[in-house]
């Protein structure tokens, strides 16, 4: 993993506790691509800051954010303004013996930069595919595609990855010194992972309608213990 | 639930699917302390939206952040000037007939307001041991507790719970209609949970150390299935 400073634009810099702070993109990449959710700072029509979560998806050098035609937040986001995106996915909690040095466990990740908003249905398309394929693979093949009305009641905006950050914190507590006591109290990591539970039917299928492929491989790849 | 829309701000109203927006404190609460990162929003000093995580702790009518002394980002947010504040817990993947009614199972909160500096050390030190208490019950009176040169070191910011709205999906995909063919394709919900794996032991514990009350209690709490 190399992590070339000297690329990163100052406005994501990771400021406190700088060896946590990586800038290369396979990093932020799969950062982005394993959060189900994000969250996005827009400056609001009365010049104050609005964070509201929202989906997206990457492709390639782009990430993508979608939402309703109605949607007055993402409109404005859409006329070429400054947008900032945040994801962070929790690995885990970190218990130390000092409460000061209680920490979490995470993989988080920054952007910021001019959010436009796509015109064409076809980039529209590979971005629709994309929000739907990298959470739940295959399921583009399996459910019935878009068609015109609701291609055109979706806002989709592409934000270029180019002031990108990742922070990440692993392993255990620091600061276990000789000043504390290693034979008294537990210290280490609780992990935490993120599982799927038994996909539930629609109450107006057929009781014996198999489970779609995609459901049944996400639901398998998200049973407790196969986190990585 | 009471949703007295009256008394929302405009400023957090939910506007899309209005339905989904709850204002009772009740519910704002649960998520807020059910959450165990937010997404803080400021206005950068170079006039650009900035969004990053952070940890936060409800305290009746505040939700207060905290974070280093030397965070630029958390000094800017105390000198009185507005924030917002979201979070959002992911109950599940909705997988509907048509790709554009796929979705998620969510609870999120989207706070608003103009945060404070905490001064004193006793306000901090309630601050803080809600910060511990909520994540990790027991563990505040387990560990060794902030000394005045952890405190000091410490910045700590209150927001007031004022202008704050959730938006809540819960439920089935919407949208099963005669149109789509109900006896071939899997339509339903994916339910998701945080679970937590075994506690890991800091590798300079002897090994047959107990596993402290408050983290044997967590992990017990955060096994599949437990969710509500």
């Amino acid at each position: 993993m190399t992590t070339d400073h000297t690329a990163t634009p100052e406005s994501v810099r990771v400021h406190r506790i700088p060896e946590r702070g990586h800038y290369d993109r396979e990093t932020i990449d799969a950062i982005l691509d394993a959060s189900i959710v994000c969250h996005v700072a827009t400056i609001d029509h009365d010049g104050r800051p609005l964070v509201i979560p929202n989906q997206h998806a990457r492709v390639g050098d782009f990430v993508y954010l979608h939402g309703s035609a109605a949607s007055r937040n993402l409109k404005r986001a859409g006329q070429g303004v400054d947008i900032s995106l945040s994801v962070t996915l929790i690995d885990g909690l970190v218990i130390a013996h000092r409460l000061f040095n209680h920490s979490i466990n995470y993989r988080s990740v920054v952007l910021r930069g001019i959010a436009q908003q796509v015109e064409s249905n076809e980039e529209k398309l590979i971005a629709l595919e994309a929000f739907t394929e990298r959470i739940l693979p295959g399921r583009w093949a399996e459910a019935i595609a878009p068609d015109e009305q609701e291609l055109k009641s979706t806002i989709v905006l592409r934000l270029p990855i180019t002031e990108a950050s990742a922070k990440i914190r692993t392993g255990m507590p620091g600061h276990v010194d000789e000043e504390e006591d290693l034979t008294k109290l537990w210290v280490g990591v609780i992990p935490i992972e993120m599982v799927a539970g038994d996909p539930i039917p629609h109450p107006d299928i057929p009781a014996d309608l198999a489970v779609s492929g995609s459901v049944s491989a996400w639901a398998a790849a998200h049973v407790s213990g196969s986190a990585g």
